[in-house]
């Protein structure tokens, strides 16, 4: 047992941050027991850990991030979506078919993750199968958890990635079958997206999904031409989210990157289904792909949370996500005549936090019960002599901490950094 | 005499950028002599400042930003423009009536610009004449050049902060006086913004900047409500740019802040007097003010280079000021539906760069006879290990890059950092 004694900062729910100050996060058997202003008369012998004056917050999840494009972080921004998959990341998604450059690379990547808070992730590998064991176990080695999947696509790619749809069955079970030697780090099915999987490899991945109970993630009316694509390869489907609920990946915890131009029906249709959003503002920005409306999603009870999309976005940083995400709502504001709200800096730690946390089974903040994932951020170094309140130090924090601000991190209630 | 040798990068023109790898920038009594690939014979025996495999750039030019902001950054972002100047930066600009404390802030502030790589600047400070001449005298002891303003404001602010006209009047002579111990940093006539002035304040500051030659900076445009108050506060004025104009501060060289809703007219008024636009895209999306339409400017001929505008911009280092300029062009383009082109990262580079530089006399780039001013970038600590070209390097430092890559800073012809 032991005691995290700091300011703590906790956003249980949309809106709402509540700070201790000087208050302690007691943890039994890395479980959070709770947050207490006074440490309680029986737990008074506990070993504490004093952060002092630092600012003790939930750590990041990550719902939408593509490894193998680590390599690319910032390039190729001039480019909108098609040819920017053509031009970068294809070809560098290849190099992953070299097992001891995937080592390398994702083992600078999983510590990258963690010097930055994120300790939770739902992350898209390559088709590479022997590659995306190596990542899994990286992650797992540093202490990050949650889902990683294999990428299936047999069709409308490049040469250098393609799989054909024999090899995309097979290495997916072979996959499958090496993510039983993890633990806290889950395989999900990854079709990458509707355009390059064929019916046939999206029905049996429908069937996967159901027999073995597994999770799906893709991703979902992105951009304009990429979704006039999908009405020309389903004509049957009124709308995107249609091509995958034909095969049974439209369900329950399924995650659907980006949803930038998701209308009404769509929207109702992931609400419907228990489908999460991961909402990645700064990669629908630099590919101009447009802004997804956040505001009418969480109004309408869509589940959404964040998610970096490196390379299409360009900050691995989940701190730099919210803020990105803020702006982005302020520039659906604008949009929209000043009509929509936009999310307030509360809001954006919410969904950066808590929000992806319940995808992976946690509770409303640092909720009683939940294995601890918590950072802790040294703002000392950061502008201004002013005597600010936390409450405004956390603010200053969502838009100017860096990761060398990140001091300490904690993943299921043990320190990673 | 000496070299610098590196990878150097240049951009002359908008949209273009000249690479010379392994290159030398040879320079004479702090002036640019060339980019040479090879060192010509005849300057054979030069002493060489051997960079490697390091990226040297143009340093930053900040048109705008306000220095008594500092200690606010990152601060009530949740706030309308409006109420954020009621809520926090009166009372923030209040405190540097304290010679003392404006003397730690402004020393601060100078060493993170110079840490950021920003070399030029035209820049706020607050009504405080004492300050003022201590932040000039800051700027210039690290080596910063440029205009630095003390503001008027004798109407519609806050009793903590406001001057009478009188006051206004003769503390701004005071503040002259003081200014000509500067070498390298000179006065700008400072206009909080039309509201804040009263019609005798605007008209006396007309004439001075006209028998003392002075230039002038304000802030124009940034936000409909302030549109619709200053409407009514001139109602003979047809658009915002006349109330300066007619008080003649809307001159060759006067720099306008936002400039966010300027339409056709207001564009075409800047154009035809040489005033120049300060885009600050961070501050106009934090505010939700709107998003200045740029590259009509720029397709129009009107002079646009970038500020931070600390503190409404939450980003103090200009290659921030440079991606959000790029990601704002971006959701303009999305905005207008795809009609309007975004900013590419040459075109964004040379905003925040060459554009800025041009108003302190400075030619297009690294050019021949111009005092020098550059960073040094390495680069080598940014993710990913697959070989990059130098063109891809620059770029991915344009969106990833931080002060701490930020190994060396010349301003004029001077080592800073």
């Amino acid at each position: 047992m032991y005691a995290l004694k700091g300011h703590i900062i906790n956003a249980p729910r949309p809106g709402t941050v509540e700070i201790t100050e000087n208050g302690y996060l007691l943890i039994g058997d890395g479980d959070i027991i709770g947050i207490y202003p006074e440490l309680p008369e029986k737990y008074s012998g506990t070993h504490i850990i004093d952060y002092g004056d630092k600012l003790i917050m939930q750590s990041f999840c990550d719902m939408h991030l593509h490894a193998p494009q680590y390599p690319m972080l910032g390039l190729g921004m001039d480019l909108p979506l098609l040819e920017w998959l053509k031009t970068y990341t294809f070809k560098t998604e290849a190099n992953f078919s070299d097992n001891e450059y995937a080592k390398t690379v994702y083992s600078q990547l999983a510590r990258e993750l963690v010097d930055n808070g994120t300790t939770r992730v739902c992350m898209f590998s390559s088709v590479h199968t022997d590659a995306t064991l190596l990542l899994m176990n990286e992650l797992e080695r540093v202490g990050i958890i949650g889902y990683v999947g294999k990428v299936n696509m047999d069709q409308n790619s490049d040469p250098c990635i393609e799989e054909t749809t024999e090899a995309s069955k097979s290495e997916t079970l072979r996959w499958l079958n090496g993510c039983e030697v993890f633990g806290k780090i889950k395989p999900i099915l990854t079709p990458r997206f509707t355009p390059s999987c064929s019916p046939e490899l999206l029905s049996w991945l429908g069937g996967i999904a159901r027999e073995r109970n597994l999770r799906v993630q893709s991703h979902l009316s992105e951009n304009l031409s990429e979704m006039d694509w999908v009405r020309q390869l389903h004509p049957d489907c009124e709308q995107y989210w249609e091509t995958y609920d034909k095969y049974g990946l439209f369900k329950e915890n399924t995650v659907m990157a980006h949803c930038v131009h998701c209308d009404e029906r769509e929207r109702k249709a992931m609400k419907d289904r228990g489908v999460m959003v991961a909402h990645c503002p700064d990669s629908n920005i630099n590919l101009a792909s447009g802004i997804a409306p956040i505001r009418r999603m969480l109004d309408e009870g869509v589940k959404v949370a964040l998610g970096s999309d490196i390379a299409g976005g360009a900050q691995i940083g989940m701190l730099d996500v919210i803020s990105g995400a803020i702006r982005a709502s302020k520039m659906k504001r604008i949009q929209s005549e000043w009509q929509l709200d936009f999310l307030s800096v509360a809001e954006g730690f919410y969904l950066g936090t808590t929000a992806g946390a319940k995808y992976f089974g946690f509770g409303d903040g640092f909720a009683t019960g939940d294995m601890l994932h918590a950072i802790v951020v040294d703002d000392s170094s950061l502008c201004g002599s002013n005597k600010l309140s936390v409450r405004e130090r956390f603010e200053r924090c969502v838009y100017l901490a860096k990761k060398s601000n990140i001091e300490a991190v904690y993943s299921d209630g043990i320190k990673i950094k």
